[in-house]
């Protein structure tokens, strides 16, 4: 199988602070070697959750250890709501019994929820300490993992605390996908095809053309498809690592995902499924607004249903009016307004744009009536 | 009064993250005029404790009001045992609820803990935004204002967690330190006296000649020496802002009187009481080790005596042992060795020096006796 040998290197170009993204097969089992060409301390602690433990903990564990390394390992409960500074508290009582020191490193294995936390932990333990991410699920390795944004929820709202922490590393180890439950694949596909409409019609329309192979996680497609993300979000973050302009672009659909998020208490929906309803209503303010051609918006829709994700949410109006309050907390607000980012035509985003009230009411009203039946 | 008026400003320059630090009488009044000038958003919180809040918390106030901010005041109580992550929680939940956005800051008006943790919530609150420090403690004056360092203790050790996250002004208001106790006062002294051992040896022998007139407090004596000690502390910050190297001097002293501190548990000694017995400790190693004239050791000695500062601190064997333990969790350990900062002569010290354990064991031994009656 010449193709598990085969690794594709994305640079993450932030000066002293630059970093490796590596995509490919059977990475996990070269995690100590690539510990070790980056001259890490002896001790690390590997931060997990109880999903991701049953598959990828041992191999973890075993290559740490084959390279010489001292591993802890904290094993969390699954789920956004271990997302918070409780997890974080005990994260750090568990550092310093394993005696970290600032030379130590921790190992984020997971998704999202694992790699923000173990980054948080990471960034404030003894003023930061350098951790390792090693992304389980399709959105981590397209999104989460790279980009050094890390945090916690606060009851108030999503990633309310957090840094800027840039990991060493990123192995994205595509075998991990396998063990995806369905649902939680089809909501990574959600920012894969976020890189497509903000970024690269190419990349939108491969993935149109190609979403039969990547629904059955064919390895070759799938590697291919998440090294053009993460070399989209590369080059965004070396341009722009602390959002100070361009880097917003990647929160295309996330302003009204975040509130949806939030509306469910984060169970109701995933991160990517209330992204995907949260990029159509952007779709739909975009053509609106910045005259992004109806079919667009409908080729975009059309693309999240082929994938089997939501495009819309019934709400009531009490939620509905709960969902602006939610925007209104958003880390986005400046001056007291709520910013979007629109696209132009598919492939060019805005970022910075004001939507009227009534702009934003309307499109959400449409957007969460009931659910369509297509 | 012409004094008043003079206002001395150091810069601590870190490319695009520098700032003044502003050594004077009267700032407290000026603190909304000099918000105004960094151009920062219009919402602030301020964190004091109730002892700085009974005597400033409402000229800061109108000072911020006056130019046109609109401020909530979070008031904690005073004390080393308040920084801590509940505490932190519960800023947060205080900044939420005041819809802090990212172009909005935090006002740190008070001693070391304040300045820490507000610094620290700062840090990490929205993934960082403005704070500025008006320090009111001699010690915050002179040290812990200055350089970005924040964080809070864990229950196993002092400022375990904390980021580097740089003021974006300093004001530090000489008149504060009339309403300190005279133990507050002593303990700021320690790290005055601090800087001219470790990098001035004219600071060390003008604060022997003028230590009468700074006892009574002349704020233009005070105002002096306190701006030479953020000279010192900027030019150090500016040459190594995140302790790669040589900022590890400013840690004279602090590696055993952490230690003791902890032991304490923050209750027995003030930091800078700690730090002060830490200093002669170091000066006795750094006697044995690196050819400090003993002489030199003693005019140390003497110098804190005559301040009233404790160079010695009682312990039993027991509590020796877990002196020696604590030391081993200290930030500053690196493969597993504690490395101690040194001094070859008053002005001049060295940092990275391994101490062994026998030289460590024997100077605590003479340096954790019996109180003498000096």
């Amino acid at each position: 199988m010449p193709y598990a040998g085969l690794v594709r290197t994305v640079t993450v170009s932030l000066g002293n602070r630059s970093y490796a993204i590596r995509i490919g097969r059977a990475l996990i089992g070269r995690l100590g070697k690539e510990c070790e060409a980056l001259g890490l301390g002896r001790r690390c602690v590997l931060i997990t959750d109880a999903n991701v433990a049953r598959h990828y903990l041992e191999p973890a564990r075993i290559a740490l250890a084959t390279a010489g390394f001292s591993v802890e390992a904290i094993v969390l409960s699954p789920g956004e709501s271990t997302k918070n500074l409780r997890t974080v508290q005990a994260c750090y009582n568990r550092l310093s019994r394993a005696r970290l020191e600032r030379s130590s490193f921790v190992v984020a294995l997971g998704g999202g929820v694992i790699g923000d936390l173990a980054g948080f932990v990471a960034a404030t333990y003894l003023r930061g300490i350098s951790f390792v991410q090693v992304p389980t699920t399709l959105l981590a390795q397209v999104d989460s993992s790279i980009g050094g944004k890390v945090g916690v929820n606060l009851a108030s709202g999503k990633n309310l605390v957090g840094a800027f922490h840039q990991p060493r590393l990123v192995l994205a180890d595509v075998d991990a996908l396998k063990t995806l439950s369905d649902r939680e694949f089809r909501a990574g596909l959600a920012e894969v095809i976020k890189y497509g409409i903000i970024f690269d019609s190419d990349l939108f329309e491969r993935i149109e053309r190609v979403l039969p192979r990547i629904m059955v996680r064919d390895p070759r497609v799938i590697a291919e498809i998440v090294a053009r993300c993460c070399e989209i979000k590369a080059s965004v973050v070396s341009k722009d690592e602390t959002e100070g302009g361009l880097r917003a672009i990647l929160n295309f659909g996330h302003t009204i995902g975040h509130a949806l998020e939030a509306m469910g208490r984060y169970r109701k929906y995933l991160h990517g499924e209330a992204i995907a309803i949260g990029q159509v209503a952007a779709a739909r303010i975009s053509s609106r607004l910045l005259g992004l051609p109806e079919s667009d918006a409908d080729k975009i829709c059309h693309l999240f249903e082929r994938v089997g994700l939501p495009t819309k949410s019934p709400l009531s109006a009490r939620q509905l009016r709960r969902v602006l309050e939610i925007m209104s907390l958003d880390k986005k607000v400046a001056g007291g307004n709520v910013r979007f980012v629109l696209v132009r035509r598919i492939g060019e985003a805005v970022y910075g744009q004001r939507v009227p009230e009534n702009v934003l009411m309307e499109s959400l009203k449409q957007q969460t009536g009931p659910l369509s039946k297509s």
